[in-house]
């Protein structure tokens, strides 16, 4: 694994506190995030005062902070999971790892605990491979390579702008299917990173992630607030629809996204069956954005993420809005983010 | 793993003899292979005699039978590994499992020995999901599910035609990275399957696979065969063909493709720097091939396997042909292979 281009102060990992102690998730992670810098997130609708032990490097953004910078005329909402995304804001790193607090170190099948944060860098450091399928999997990695057949010209691959790691124990199920499976423990270590192909979509999760932020940072937003979106995983679908925009501006502007390791260890947290009875409008939503997103194209024009979300917004409103108001919503958020992004400061360079 | 609808009797194990003496091959598949009919197919380039141990059920077949069929006008060439393509044209199942005759049964990460034969099975007899990314692998699988945010109009799949299986030890790689890399074995055991999306093209390896003969049988097609085509696996690219081919059929059709278990264990055989010396013209060729089945679509009348690849052969003739003569002779071949398909009496049944 080589990391030689990647600095630990070029990295932040950001966490969006849902809930108030802290104390064992970061003790939990001590020895893989203490190296790096923190900023932590507290969620605006969260009262009690944040619980943090000593021995971090870090910054706490609260509702003042927030409200400050992004001024209550605005329609982002940053309540919830979303709070992550101010995070993304005001960092100025390269890159950033996001986990959510409910998930600590895994092991991987020897027993040896997972350095997530050292596999996602590892996963955005070397190249993807979107144009064409290595059956062997990740071909940079140690022991691996192209499996015969593989076009000599797409081996030097193009740059990672995004690595969703996965979970051990509780997997990321939504409502109905965690509420039908109570029991269900996702204990298969598969031992894999690949490159989703050019032009596949896939369900973004943004609970273990990380990404070049100068790339694609304007992508990851919070956009699609649900009605009845609550402040567990599977009430909500913000990480989905910004995941389709991430992996719509990757192909656009020809850069990848890879899914496998690392895996983090998640635990239990709250009752699918009474985020059931909220109707989880999500089902309905997926059956629209799902064919929205594979079929969207962006203009030769569109040079730059903050170019290619502007786009996408424009076509939000206009193809997914007249169905429902949520959309319409979404894309004003869209617009307003890449203002914000910009506003802040956090320009991404053009690629 | 459901195997209900799948009966022993409706496959076939289907075997290119490249080497004489099978008796090693034969008795280590032994209690994989048994329950099943075994067609071989010896090399009509073999000139000794094929020793098989006894208690198998099988048909052998050899350069007299492919007379008998093909005839000696045909432009089709059934020599070296393309003679496994003639177990395809005379088996009567449903489903072919196709293995080269220098892998052995493989052991998985607990040590258990692995039914490839079973795995097949199951991959092809469960559902494929090519129109959306799922991150856990295979959800049919016992213990997995569909993630947050796939779509439930999508989470039925489709059909699955092709099941494409890995290697242990010996990687499936090409001449020029096995001369570099000689030392190099594969050690991972990814304990995955996934569904190759759609769109997406991949070098299939015809070592280790299995297929839906009704389906797709008549794209599995010995058409490119290299002028310096050998005996040896990173000589030839016949499979990488007829992979390409299969794939595009598939998206056309509405049919899925999986990748993954189950593995074999591939023994070493012969001298990747010898290959070399040969000038192996598959390296150049790759770079128009790729590019081509990425781009080519197939027209809505086209509603049969028989009917895309007759397409299929006039637009390679048109577009790659006029690059090289070895293009021109793949689509002759292809359509001589339909017409023997349908002559033979294994025609598909319309989809």
């Amino acid at each position: 694994m080589s990391l030689a281009n990647i600095k630990d102060s070029d990295v932040d990992i950001v966490i969006g506190a849902l809930h108030s102690d802290l104390t064992s998730f970061l003790n939990e992670w001590r020895p893989i995030f203490s190296r790096f810098h923190l900023i932590i997130v507290k969620d605006p609708d969260l009262k009690e005062e944040l619980r943090i032990p000593e021995g971090f490097n870090l910054d706490v953004y609260s509702k003042s902070h927030i409200d400050r910078v992004v001024g209550s005329s605005s329609s982002m909402v940053f309540t919830g999971y979303s709070c992550r995304y101010f995070g993304f804001l005001v960092s100025r790193k390269k890159y950033i790892v996001s986990i959510d607090d409910d998930c600590i170190p895994a092991k991987d099948s020897k027993g040896f605990l997972i350095d997530a944060v050292a596999q996602h860098l590892v996963n955005l450091a070397t190249p993807a491979t979107p144009f064409f399928f290595n059956t062997l999997y990740d071909p940079y990695r140690e022991g691996a390579d192209f499996v015969r057949g593989y076009p000599f010209s797409l081996r030097s691959g193009v740059a990672c702008a995004l690595s969703c790691g996965l979970w051990l124990n509780l997997a990321d199920l939504d409502a109905p299917t965690q509420a039908l499976k109570p029991e269900q423990r996702n204990s298969r270590y598969v031992d894999a990173v690949m490159t989703i192909p050019s032009r596949a979509m896939m369900p973004l999760s943004g609970i273990n992630i990380a990404f070049d932020r100068e790339a694609v940072g304007p992508a990851l937003l919070p956009a699609l607030k649900l009605a009845g979106e609550g402040n567990l995983r599977w009430e909500t679908m913000e990480d989905i629809w910004s995941g389709m925009c991430v992996k719509v501006v990757c192909d656009h502007l020809g850069l990848g996204v890879k899914s496998g390791l690392p895996y983090v260890w998640r635990k239990d947290r709250g009752s699918a069956v009474e985020s059931l009875k909220k109707e989880w409008e999500g089902v309905k939503l997926m059956e629209e954005i799902a064919p929205f997103f594979q079929l969207v194209r962006l203009p030769q024009t569109a040079a730059t993420t903050e170019d290619c979300i502007i786009e996408m917004a424009e076509t939000v409103k206009q193809q997914l809005g007249p169905s429902n108001p949520v959309f319409t919503r979404a894309a004003e958020a869209m617009v307003e983010w890449v203002k914000l992004w910009k506003a802040v400061g956090s320009g991404s360079s053009p690629l």
